[in-house]
């Protein structure tokens, strides 16, 4: 497997600077790539991000989309036909790619994709899953390409810490998980919010963990955009799940929180702070949030699966027909 | 009033040359200004583009708000709490501002603001409304900035024939929309799907016409990743809204069509290309499909305010409460 701090340094060697990274992928992938670009949306004074499906890039790729950009690309299974035309595209137009995928024996873990497999058993380290890799890239990139770069080894500390913070906050919400399931398992309808880059958890947790895996209804929010619309629906009927992160952000967040406590009743906090996120340094942990969401909404999910009976792996489409 | 033409030539004169272009506002006016956000990414070469909540842009302000950028807001009232501040930061920062405003007495309407006060009359042309006034800016500013640039004649021949094509669409869907409302007013959530430029018109009926100004459940969906997760909730049961758009990224809501016609049975398509918007060239037609969908939200939730009596202005929380 090619280590991803070494593909960014070779691309670089061979490209010079790098002036735009565009994050291209689908669905659950796509929400990996997120908090990388929100990362590049803060901390870069010499890239600029895009994150897009990778469908849109096909139909409408930017003129930035050029042999100073780079590429970064996410397939769980390695052969999702918009991620591998995304791909090919980029390459095309004299981009550097690194694609991430799962299947080492599919079309994006080809040699000319400089892939990095990862492997996705529960034991593996939260630093070499997708956010992990996403984060490992970009903060290499930044200490070669930016002299005043300063989070670098706050970021490569975080990425050592973030696994253990990871498995103790899913121990911690077990039974939280079950009271959530035993109460709101037959649930219409809910809303599920965040912000900053923990904005791709309220995403992900909408249209995988909950559309996707348990055909169960229900919308994403930006906690910032709830008051400028969303919130109208507020009430004590209506159920929400709010993802507090860390950072400036935050701010967005906790006022949200402030309104649910006045006007809602049904409502489930998932506090990155209280489930220990601030082991890692205030400058960049906002950054690893999404990481522990995402291990918070697979907890909430399968909980949610055994009290439903509805498998997380039953598909009436994906992978079922064709499409 | 000012003419954006002016206002960017003066911006460009000021400023040399534009880099990057941030759009900034919150719900509905935020929603405005994607078209031009997606018209950048796409056709510009010289231009970056950005588009975030207001109150995002304030906690995690990107290096590239310099004296290089240009920020384009939106605030229908003039006083909205973020916007203004994002403007401040704008500022303060050395970047060029264009603030649109309904309200002449607000703070947004302030002279350091470069407002562009819109009005808001049944009778006022498209091209005076904000999606209008921001494809003018653009317009003007990568003719100036882009020799390359081969769409001016073209935007500007769409923008004296969007009016009309609304108009008329809004003549020709009028029994559509009740019979819309007759079916499902009762409907306990729904999903709104649109891609390319407009996503943003999916976005904006989900958290301004219904869950805002109707106090109904639903889900903004875009088509390309519908097929990435949110479809495994489709059935005969389930309610969708499908926007299909022109351009390039019109593949990607026939897609969800096909999909739709094969497994669903409750659903509204509303075609761009059947409500005239073809008029216009087909070189820039997408970017206008927006404002044609949005006026298409207007005359669905008129129709369902109607049947349901619940009317459009009618507000719990917004403008009643503190929040």
């Amino acid at each position: 497997m090619n280590r991803p701090e070494e593909l960014i340094r070779e691309i670089i060697k061979e490209k010079g600077k790098i002036k735009d990274v565009f994050f291209a992928a689908c669905g659950g992938s796509l929400v990996d790539l997120y908090p990388g670009y929100y990362f590049l949306n803060k901390e870069s004074e010499t890239v600029h991000a895009h994150w897009l499906t990778a469908k849109e890039m096909i139909v409408s790729p930017s003129k930035f989309l050029n042999k100073n950009a780079l590429v970064i690309l996410c397939s769980h299974g390695g052969n999702t036909n918009e991620t591998v035309t995304a791909a090919k595209l980029a390459i095309e137009k004299g981009a550097g790619v690194i694609t991430m995928t799962h299947n080492p024996e599919s079309v994006c873990a080809g040699e000319s994709m400089n892939p990095v497999v990862y492997d996705w058993a529960d034991a593996v380290n939260e630093k070499e899953k997708p956010q992990g890799i996403v984060m490992r890239i970009l903060n290499e990139l930044l200490s070669i390409q930016e002299a005043s770069y300063k989070k670098y080894e706050a970021v490569r500390a975080g990425l050592e810490k973030a696994d253990a913070i990871v498995r103790a906050a899913v121990k911690k919400v077990q039974n939280r998980t079950w009271l959530f399931a035993e109460a709101y398992s037959e649930e219409p309808y809910l809303y599920i919010m965040g912000s900053g880059a923990s904005y791709s958890q309220a995403y992900g947790f909408a249209i995988c963990s909950l559309q996707e895996m348990q055909w169960m209804d229900c919308c994403y929010l930006h906690s910032g955009e709830y008051f400028h619309g969303p919130f109208e629906c507020t009430d004590e009927e209506h159920l929400y799940i709010l993802m507090l992160g860390t950072g400036a952000a935050r701010e967005m967040d906790e006022r949200a929180l402030k309104f649910l406590q006045k006007y809602a009743k049904k409502y489930e906090v998932i506090d990155a702070a209280e489930l220990g996120i601030n082991e890692i340094d205030e400058s960049c942990s906002e950054y690893f949030c999404p990481m522990l969401f995402y291990a918070m909404s697979v907890a909430y999910r399968t909980a949610l699966q055994n009290k439903r009976q509805h498998p997380l792996d039953m598909r009436r489409y994906m992978g079922v027909v064709e499409y």
